[in-house]
C-alpha cells in the first residue's frame, strides 16, 4: 500500500507505543479459546492524558462505550489506561455496566489509579454475558508485562475477524521539538461511514488540551475512518480514542494555529493509514477500493457521493469480478443523497495497470474489455468520479464483495 | 410459500390476462443470444385504461422512465399498451430517450393507437447502447400473436436474473361485478425500498380513475414494494405501473369508500403475493426472510425498523448460515433512522419448525443452540420484533445473502 508523503512527517515503528511514556501489552486470558490469540490488552501513560473519543452513533451501545463516556465526562477528558478485551462485545448484557465498570476496577487496581483514569472497550459477539473470571485471573500478569515493545501484543488482542494487525505511527517536530502519533486499530466486517468506526486507539506524546484534542480527532475523523466502509453494518462497540501525554516537551496545544495543524497532519497520515488497512483487511475483502470524488459543489457533497459508491453491493461484486460495469457506479450515484447532476458526471477506473475512461456526460462509453478487466485485475482499484460540478473532492475507502464475506458471516459466533 | 386469504377474494391464473380484455405476448428479438429467452414482451387493452405508475426514485432514470412519465402527463394518465424489454436498460445513453419513444411508436403503428398511449420500460445492462434494429424487425411477430393465454410469454421477457417467473392474480367483487385483477414482476438484485421498486405491470378490469388508481397504487406500494430489500441497492429503471380497462363494467371509482376498499384489498393481496415472491428469488437467495415489527409508535417507525433489519448484510449472512445471532438483529435496529427505546425490545425467530426467543429487554437470552439452528434451517424464515413501545405494526421482505448473489453479480455483464 502507498503511503501518503508529507514534508517533515516520517513513518516510524511501534504502533501505540511510539509515542514516549507509553507501555502496552495483550496476552490470551481465555476468552479467546485459542491460547495462541491474545483477547485482553492494555495501554498506559505514567503522565496522566488529555484523552478525546468519538463513538459509534448506534442506539444500541456496548456497556463499555457507556462507562467510557461517564469516565471521560468524570475526569474532563483525562485518562491513564485503556483495558479492552475481545471475543465478547460486553452489549445487550443485563450486567454489562457493571462488568464494564469492574474492567476498570480490575486495571486500577494494577497501576494504582482511580479507575474514572481508565477507557474500557470490548469487541466480538454482542448478546452474550462477558465472563470477568478470567480478566480478574490475568489482569496481574498482563500489567506485569507491559513494556513499550509490546505494542504487537496490544494490538493483537483486539484482532476479531482481522488477517492482519493494524499498526502505524509516525515522527514530526512542533516547536523543534520530536513528537511522535502511532495508534493500533481493529475491524473487518460491521464497519461504515455515519458512524463514529471501528476500535481504535491512538497515542501521542505531543501535548494537546483535552479540547483541541477533540477537536482534531472530529476533523479527521470525518475525512478518514468515516469515510470507510465495508458492509454498510455500524457496530454497537466502536471507538476511536487518542491519548496524548505531553512527553515529547512542546508547549501544550490549547488553541487553533501552526502547532495544531502540523498536531492535525500527523493525526491525519496516521489514521489515512489505518483507514486503506482496515478496508484492504475489509471480511473476505480482495480487493482495496477507493473512490476519489472530485469536482463536487462542497465537501459534503463529495463524501456523501463517493461513500454511496464504496458502499453499493453491486460495485462491490463487480470489483470482485473484475467487471467495468460503469452502470453500476452511475447508479449508485443516483441514489446518493445528494443534489447532483448526473448528465455531467465522468467515470474513470484505475489501478496500477492503467486506467480506462468508461462514462462521460453520463453516458457509457466503448472501451476495450479486455484491457479494462486487465486493469481491474489488480487488487487496489481507483474509482474515480469527476461530478463537473465544483471544486471539492472527497476520497471514500472500502473493498470487494467476496464469497468470504459470506462464510466468515454466516456463522460467525462460531 | 402460503398466501395471504381475504374472504371474498380468491386466487386465479392468468397473470397480466387474468382480467377481461388484456392481451399478451412475449418473444426473443435477438437482444438476449439465447434464443430460448423472451426478451421483448408486450400487454394491450383495446378500451382504454386509466393507468397509474410509481417509478425509482434514483437520480439516474432511465430514458424509458422518462418517456413513459411524458406519455401519461400528455394523455392525463390513460394507456392502452406496454412494449417492455429486457437484457438492456437502455439507460445512460446518449440516444436513449429517441430509442424509447421508437419503441412507442412501434408498438403503436403495429396497434393502431397513438404512440402517447403506449408505457414504455427496459431492465439489463446499463450505459450500452440499445440495438433499435432486433425489435424494429420483430414487433410485427410480436404484435400478431397476442392473446389472453399468452402472459407467460410475457411475463418470461422481463426476467433479467430472476429464477423463477412471477405472476399473481385474484378475482372480487364490486358492486355485484365480478373483477378481476392480476399482474406479473420482474427483480431480483438492486431491489431496495425508499424507491419506486421493481419493474411491475398489473391489469384489471374493474373501473377506476386514473386519479383514485394512482392513490390505491401509492397506498399499497408504500407498505408492500417499498418494504422489500435484496441488496439494498437501487435500479435506474423500475416501475410498477397498474392499468385499469372497465371491461367488468361496475361504476366507475372516483372516490374513496366499499368499491375504493375493495379494489384496494385486491391490488395488496396481488402486490403482496409478487413482494414475497421478488424476496423468495432474490439475487442467490437461499431463504426467505420476513420482519415483522410490532409495538411501535406508528406504521413509519416499524417499517424503518423492520427495513433496516432486513437489510443489513450481517444479518442476512448469520440467516444464511442458520446462526441466531440475536446481536445482528438489535445492531440494525440500534442504527435504524427511528427514534426506540433499545432497552425495550423482544426478538423472536421462528419458521415451520418453530420458535425461539433470542432477546427479551434489549439483552440476550440463552437458548438452545441446536434447537435454533433446527428452526433457521428452513428456507422461509420469520423475524420477530417487538417494540413494546406503541400498537403500530409493519412487515419487511428479503432474503439471506449468499454465494449465488456474488456468483451472479461478479461478473453481470456477460
Amino acid at each position: 500500500m502507498k503511503l501518503e508523503q508529507v514534508e517533515g512527517y516520517e513513518y516510524i515503528e511501534g504502533g501505540v507505543c511510539a509515542a514516549a511514556g507509553f507501555v502496552s501489552g495483550g496476552c490470551n486470558c481465555g476468552l479467546n479459546p485459542d491460547k495462541a490469540k491474545n483477547d485482553l490488552g492494555m495501554i498506559y501513560s505514567e503522565r496522566i492524558c488529555s484523552t478525546a473519543a468519538v463513538y459509534t452513533t448506534n442506539k444500541v451501545k456496548g456497556a463499555p462505550i457507556v462507562i467510557t463516556q461517564k469516565n471521560l465526562e468524570a475526569t474532563g477528558g483525562k485518562a491513564r489506561a485503556v483495558i479492552v478485551n475481545s471475543k465478547n462485545a460486553n452489549t445487550c448484557n443485563a450486567d454489562g455496566e457493571q462488568k464494564a465498570w469492574r474492567m476498570c476496577e480490575l486495571a486500577a487496581q494494577q497501576l494504582q489509579i482511580d479507575p474514572r483514569e481508565v477507557v474500557v472497550a470490548s469487541t466480538g459477539v454482542i448478546g452474550q454475558v462477558l465472563p470477568i473470571e478470567p480478566i480478574e485471573e490475568h489482569i496481574a500478569q498482563l500489567a506485569a508485562d507491559l513494556s513499550p515493545q509490546n505494542h504487537e501484543k496490544a494490538a493483537e488482542a483486539i484482532m476479531t475477524t482481522d488477517t492482519v494487525k493494524k499498526e502505524a505511527a509516525v515522527s514530526f517536530k512542533i516547536d523543534g521539538r520530536t513528537c511522535r502519533l502511532g495508534g493500533m486499530a481493529k475491524g473487518s466486517g460491521m464497519i461504515h461511514p455515519n458512524m463514529a468506526t471501528t476500535l481504535n486507539f491512538i497515542t501521542t506524546d505531543a501535548a494537546v488540551s483535552a479540547g483541541m484534542l477533540q477537536k482534531a480527532l472530529g476533523e479527521i475523523v470525518k475525512i478518514t475512518y468515516n469515510c470507510l466502509s465495508v458492509d454498510g453494518d455500524t457496530s454497537t462497540n466502536d471507538m476511536v480514542c487518542v491519548m496524548a501525554n505531553g512527553a515529547a516537551g512542546n508547549t501544550e496545544i490549547t488553541e487553533e494555529g501552526d502547532a495544531y495543524e502540523s498536531f492535525k497532519t500527523a493525526l491525519y497520515l496516521v489514521m489515512l493509514h489505518m483507514t486503506k488497512m482496515l478496508a484492504k483487511d475489509g471480511e473476505g475483502a480482495g480487493k482495496l477500493l477507493e473512490c476519489i470524488c472530485e469536482g463536487a459543489p462542497d465537501l459534503d457533497t463529495a463524501i456523501t457521493a463517493a461513500k454511496s459508491v464504496i458502499r453499493s453491493p453491486l460495485v462491490k461484486c463487480a470489483m470482485s469480478g473484475a467487471d467495468a460495469n460503469c452502470g453500476r457506479v452511475l447508479c449508485a450515484l443516483g441514489y446518493a443523497e445528494a443534489d447532483l447532476d448526473v448528465h455531467k458526471i465522468d467515470v474513470e477506473l484505475a489501478s496500477a495497470k492503467g486506467s480506462v475512461m468508461v462514462c462521460r456526460d453520463g453516458n457509457g462509453l466503448s472501451f476495450s474489455e479486455d484491457e479494462a478487466a486487465e486493469i481491474l485485475a489488480e487488487d487496489e482499484i481507483k474509482i474515480c468520479i469527476q461530478l463537473n460540478q465544483g471544486n471539492a473532492k472527497a476520497t471514500a475507502w472500502g473493498c470487494d464483495l467476496t464469497y468470504d464475506y459470506i462464510k466468515i458471516n454466516a456463522d460467525y459466533r462460531s
